[in-house]
């Protein structure tokens, strides 16, 4: 069944679960290791013929059920005028950090043919190499976590300095936030035009918010954008971390599915979010390179409290860490589909 | 009402809500950086004559209701035979992580009088400095935050070499586990002894698990220390952060008092706590940061949750950042005193 994961987002029955993974493409895959050996990261998304590559690795090598497109939620901010590298270790490096008016007026509201039209053609070229037999996911940063590599300059713990622009300046806030969330929702259209079958929202950050701020400085901004994609047929994957507070707020701002990290188990997650979503999750990363015996114990919960109603997309609560075992990712797709199967 | 925090914590009635800060002693403060000038953090903590006045700082200057001893959680690692340093602007480094058997057969269980003598010479000394005017706070670092230090060799994003050794050498992991939660213990009830009328557990970074492994690897532990101290009169404050979905495990493990960080509604999490424990929270510390109508917008709306109910410490989510106005700290002090007097 080409389109259990397609059917699955929609809630519709499915021959048995559909399995696929965040970062399913990187660096834990010998293949991958091999382009990057001559490429930067942000070299294999420019170029589409390398994007592709990396993109369906994963899908032969360990049999997912969806490719996503091989991306960085941070490419739109170069065109918008805040142009970025990846330090070695460091993760993103923002040349010029987003904290002033003046800041946030010069950054650009682009159309996605303007500067991320690489992307697209990524999506075209991958949907062809695909050829009917596996959908492909699009996906996007939502405007919080985009907003907080853009104010703090890169990665953050405490969130401080993106807080308190939230905090002291709202209305510089809801200027950045208005900015990022039409070229999000203009940037998922395009990808959706291009041949994206799902999209996910990345909201990977918004649990360092508490539901009072995210409520007042986040939600009508994502509304924004999921209610405009929910206008088209295609499923929206809406995900976060450390949200087991902010769930039913993000329900409500919009999403055909909700993904769960592993903090939230999975049966008390759904219940919360009612029959009206599918629940994506929600394996703890960290799992895949535990013993088998307790892997497939974890792997066992989350199915018993799933209790084989429709609707559910297995997945992991955050990406592939780096050091993960291909044989671990192939195993765990084998062994939901074998103990889903109808 | 000298010992409103204390009546608090036992869930009697009081003039108004008590109210402390985690991190009040801290670089905010312009006399404790005076101080700092000339001393390492672990210098202060050495030095019971500057350990007593750092802890008295905040206490003079802002009002609160309780003094917490100024020390650092990794301080017991040290005798244990696990030496550290803070390294400029990067958080603690310790030597030699701990990453396998050997490592924590190595390991010294110790009686804190061995190593640890300076920290109760503090106690005394504070407590005969407060002179019964203001109740004094002791504290530990919960196991599992301990041991994600001792084995990552410092701060973590992912926790991954400690999950990974927590789910692929368990006999190792709760041998470490059990060393660090008897240090614990003994430690505590030194404090206890030395002075202490309160101690607070800090499980700083527990909420990066699931509550499936919370079960299966930390909460023996932890129950291990707070039943053990909770045969003492003295209340324990079991705190920790991102712990939404582990609240209810948290207080089976014990503690007189559950520390909820500014994810969880603090209404929401007292519900679900039941009537036999008190609460503490639970502003984000950010919003010291912000203009005070949106700060006493989100004071009010906490104490319109807790609504006069017995047995609720007002206090942040996490601890103070370095960049506060100690006038917003008094002000929060000042106005949840004003708010709540019965």
């Amino acid at each position: 069944m080409w389109d259990r994961f397609l059917r699955a987002c929609r809630r519709e029955p499915v021959d048995m679960t559909p399995v696929w993974f965040m970062r399913q493409a990187g660096r834990y895959m010998a293949e991958y290791r091999a382009i990057r050996k001559n490429h930067t990261l942000i070299q294999i998304c420019k170029q589409p013929e390398l994007a592709t590559e990396v993109t369906l690795q994963p899908v032969k090598a360990m049999g997912v059920d969806a490719a996503i497109l091989f991306a960085d939620i941070l490419l739109p901010l170069e065109p918008m005028g805040a142009p970025f590298e990846f330090a070695a270790g460091e993760g993103p490096v923002i040349h010029h950090p987003v904290r002033t008016r003046a800041d946030v007026d010069a950054l650009r509201v682009i159309e996605p043919e303007d500067g991320l039209g690489y992307v697209l053609d990524a999506i075209r070229m991958i949907r062809r190499e695909l050829d009917g037999k596996t959908p492909l996911i699009g996906f996007a940063g939502a405007p919080f976590t985009l907003a907080s590599y853009l104010i703090e300059g890169g990665k953050s713990s405490h969130y401080a300095i993106t807080k308190r622009l939230m905090y002291r300046e709202p209305e510089v806030w809801h200027a950045l936030m208005g900015k990022l969330s039409e070229v999000v929702r203009r940037y998922l259209r395009a990808q959706i035009t291009a041949g994206a079958q799902a999209v996910q929202l990345f909201d990977s950050w918004v649990g360092s918010l508490s539901p009072s701020d995210y409520v007042e400085f986040i939600q009508p901004h994502v509304r924004h954008i999921l209610k405009d994609i929910e206008t088209t047929s295609v499923p929206v994957i809406h995900f976060g971390t450390d949200t087991a507070t902010l769930l039913e707020l993000q329900r409500d701002a919009g999403g055909t599915v909700i993904g769960v990290d592993f903090r939230t188990p999975i049966d008390e997650a759904w219940a919360r979010l009612g029959t009206g979503v599918g629940i994506q999750g929600n394996l703890d990363p960290l799992l895949l390179d535990a013993p088998r015996e307790l892997l497939t114990r974890r792997i066992d919960d989350i199915l018993r409290r799933i209790a084989g109603r429709d609707g559910h997309i297995f997945n992991l609560g955050h990406g592939i860490l780096p050091e993960t075992s291909p044989d671990a990712v192939r195993f765990v797709v084998d062994y939901v589909h074998e103990r889903t199967r109808r």
